[in-house]
């Protein structure tokens, strides 16, 4: 709406051109934003900005699963007290996130970096698959934690096809309908995997 | 939803927490901007960095009319070809703007730098309603250009109070249906005004 080279200030401008480079951020957003940012005091503006710099060297990624962290280990590879032997693996850092905040889940993780999508260009050398192989083998569990979409079905079998001689056990997440879901909403392959695979009722 | 204690790396929970404390990003948003962040190459993230930085000194406000600047006078204060008898009073910068990308305005601009709110505590000394009266005499026209809103109208009333002793002309923002507004769904008060200041059909 708001022609760019309309702004009247070139400060102002680059700082709303920077934010509307962000996802799901458009322009008009941008200068709402920029202009809340610019009524801020400047130490806040600064401390805004050296967070969001620091993302750049302070982020750090755990040698071993990948996720991010403040070393060279996430605080959950370096917890004893986690089943070392039970990798879930996941498409990002949310997912962890996610699943950790279930507080249901006691093994470790396994961050792949992305999914693999030839239509964004992202193969399986793009992700961290190499570096599973070479964490399972006999006596590991994999739990593939990944989207239930053609994208998210495609990495699950390949790296099926990739561990699948090592001896390692491979799960995925029971797929089912969600709790407070209504029966009659349900897709029918969700409802029909929920009959197939269902469980004993305990009351 | 995810605890606050539950960040992998404390970098980018700083990220996190400071792109939050912006209106109207919650810490869901603000995680998925962070990560996307994260993804980009460090050059990229300092760039957006510094020019949020950038934002605490970079942009300067016009000495006449308080609007953004690159310096002491704004671009339009300083356009000899604008009417600088014509001064439009407007609560904020995004208003120039919204005024400017209609090209239908060529006089200048009073930023008053927010309305007058007792609920929020913003009064009459917080704006620059003081400089707005130094600007002001015989053959000015000021034209308030403020919301149709309880607190626009007030502050409307309380700058004519300020100034209908100088001589100037005060003229206000012209109130009616829409262009594209359906006349059955517009208000009472609007229709109203619509009526009452009915205007010579030109075909």
């Amino acid at each position: 709406m708001i022609p760019s080279d309309n702004y009247p200030s070139s400060a102002l401008r680059d700082a709303v051109e920077a934010i509307s480079s962000l996802p799901g951020v458009g322009s008009r957003s941008a200068l709402r934003l920029a202009l809340h940012l610019l009524k801020q005091p400047p130490e806040k503006i600064h401390r805004f900005a050296s967070a969001v710099d620091n993302l750049a060297e302070g982020v750090h990624y755990c040698k071993t699963c990948m996720m991010v962290a403040d070393g060279d280990q996430c605080d959950i590879c370096a917890d004893s007290r986690r089943d070392h032997d039970t990798i879930c693996v996941v498409e990002s850092v949310r997912d962890v996130m996610s699943i950790e905040a279930t507080g249901q889940y006691h093994g470790v993780y396994h961050v792949l970096g992305g999914i693999i999508s030839p239509i964004n260009g992202v193969g399986p050398s793009d992700l961290t698959i190499r570096e599973l192989v070479a964490r399972v083998g006999p006596g590991t569990e994999v739990v593939l934690a990944l989207s239930g979409d053609v994208e998210g079905e495609t990495t699950a079998f390949y790296i099926y096809r990739q561990i699948e001689g090592s001896g390692c056990k491979v799960t995925t997440l029971a797929r089912g309908l969600g709790f407070g879901d209504e029966l009659e909403y349900a897709d029918t392959l969700t409802l029909g995997r929920s009959i197939v695979n269902r469980q004993i009722f305990k009351p």
